[in-house]
């Protein structure tokens, strides 16, 4: 064409949610689209997204059931917590520069009303932080285990998926609240850094070790607080730890989620009427007016240098399906995070 | 022997536990002894127990297995709450004449020292409703579905084992509480006499009638309180019908109690995270301070007429066993009582 000049035009790589997937996801789950970035209306903002989080939570959005949240829609972009940069805005409560964090899938820009995003400090903690230990995964155990948990000084308390986003400052927070502190991990790297490093008082090798007999020798006494990621056999072996009032947070179940089957049931339930225990389910969004006090507090902690924090970064919107299996094979350490643009 | 009289000495029937079932307690499980009727030591009283409570809970007592209770040991006599009157006393807070409710164990005449028995009295209410509706099975309903139900005007209350002991208080309660109430029971006889007498709003038959079809009918917007006196199938199925923050009090699980094998846990309990709802263990005696205060309250309603009480008297010690086993056949109509001795 006469006159035409190609520009250089940055584009939009979005992940659409394709095919419900039936037991794992696989790459057919999702197709890679690209487009131009879309204009902004009145009131909207757009994001240029740095890092997307990967939570074991997205399988069960991928279901067509009813839960805490509606299911996906085919063809809508992969749901997913997020973390950018505000480049565009005509919505006074944000300006461009900032930082934000929300939810705003897979995909390298958002547009958005700004609706659940607030302003994160890059300088105060790196970006990927926000969408871990200080974003929704740190909230969940936050609350988990001071609300739902109800944890108090001398109690012993077990954790599942302790290596974890969640898990790991589930455990960080209980030790600080003076409780005897026991998690739970696949393999023995991982068993080492939850001890070593973020300071449980020991960690059971799930994959390598005999789970009951581990737990007998770990809660001699039995267990006041058991928060639950995983579910299945593990929860049922916990079971039969209790002691009198003992508390069990039900947060997930990820041995569960890919099941093409009814899922297991724990046959040990019944221990909570010996025991006159409790087993209750958390949703994080519950708290999510006292995120702020959440934040704050666990902000403290780690700029104390009492909680810590570890994000295991991949990179590439494109690896999105390999990084999110690792979710489930355990083949990762710490909160899962994918940098979905460049800089 | 010159000069003997032969005297007609009253003896003492007692039933001893001789053998731990597998599965259903048959009649080898236990064996009928015929002995004098002891002397008692200073600080003991004699009593002559007229009625003895049959209870779904006597089935786990005789396992060899961790409980709220100690297992019974084999050739001790048959655990069980009674009720009856002192006919000897060496302790000065029993007085012979006196009434007295307790656990006095499948015999017909029980030594004690006192312990766990208190005074009734006869002339306010028949005495098997001491061991009913203003005993064990009456504060178990009442505190379940007060303190660990949480019960509230305006909720929707799921009761199984609705026209037992314990179900057909908790399911009255509830409505003098300003509940919706939804009972579960085996065959159309039961159901009506839960409807009809004892005002539940609607009873399931869950014998002949589809039980989660049912359920959506009768409870359109889910259930706040499931109190689960059965576990099994009608407790996973209730898991589907939780409503935000719902509340399981998991009380017994008779439908269980006879299982050979590994009991069925209940696949549906991450419903539990998806409404926020907690499913909590109870055992009565962790109330025991507090039995005067609801006696007080359900006698009170029953003088009132607000509260109806049926008990299902047998006859006869040596008929224990056959009585014993309608507890899991469900052919009976509230509470199950025997009477083990001539007035």
């Amino acid at each position: 064409m006469k006159g035409a000049k190609i520009k250089n035009v940055a584009m939009n790589k979005q992940l659409l949610f394709v095919k419900r997937p039936q037991g794992e996801a696989d790459a057919s789950t999702w197709s890679l689209e690209t487009s131009a970035i879309p204009e902004i209306s009145e009131g909207q903002i757009l994001v240029k997204q740095h890092y997307i989080s990967l939570d074991p939570a997205m399988r069960g959005w991928m279901n067509d059931a009813k839960s805490y949240i509606a299911p996906m829609e085919i063809g809508s972009v992969m749901r997913a917590g997020s973390v950018g940069e505000v480049v565009a805005s005509k919505n006074p409560q944000f300006e461009v520069g900032q930082y934000v964090a929300g939810t705003g899938g897979v995909q390298q820009y958002a547009v958005t009303d700004g609706k659940g995003f607030y302003q994160v400090d890059p300088k105060l903690a790196p970006l990927p932080m926000y969408i871990g230990t200080l974003g929704m995964p740190g909230m969940t155990a936050y609350f988990g285990i001071t609300e739902v948990g109800k944890v108090k000084e001398g109690d012993t308390v077990l954790v599942s998926g302790a290596a974890g986003a969640v898990g790991s400052v589930v455990g960080q927070v209980a030790k600080l609240k003076g409780c005897r502190v026991v998690g739970i991990a696949g393999g023995a790297e991982k068993c080492k850094y939850v001890v070593e490093e973020l300071g449980f008082d020991a960690c059971i090798d799930y994959k390598n070790e005999n789970v009951a007999s581990r737990f007998k020798e770990e809660c001699p006494k039995g267990i006041d607080i058991y928060f639950d990621n995983v579910g299945g056999e593990i929860l049922d072996i916990a079971l039969t730890r209790l002691r009198m009032n003992a508390r069990i947070v039900i947060c997930g179940a990820i041995s569960q989620y890919n099941n093409k089957t009814k899922i297991k049931g724990p046959s040990n339930y019944l221990s909570l009427l010996v025991n006159r225990a409790s087993m209750t389910g958390m949703v994080v969004f519950d708290y999510a007016t006292r995120y702020a006090e959440g934040a704050q507090i666990l902000g403290k902690w780690m700029a104390e240098g009492k909680l810590k924090s570890r994000e295991d970064v991949y990179e590439g919107i494109e690896n999105f399906p390999e990084t999110f299996s690792r979710l489930f094979s355990g083949d990762k350490m710490g909160k899962l995070v994918l940098k979905v643009i460049e800089d």
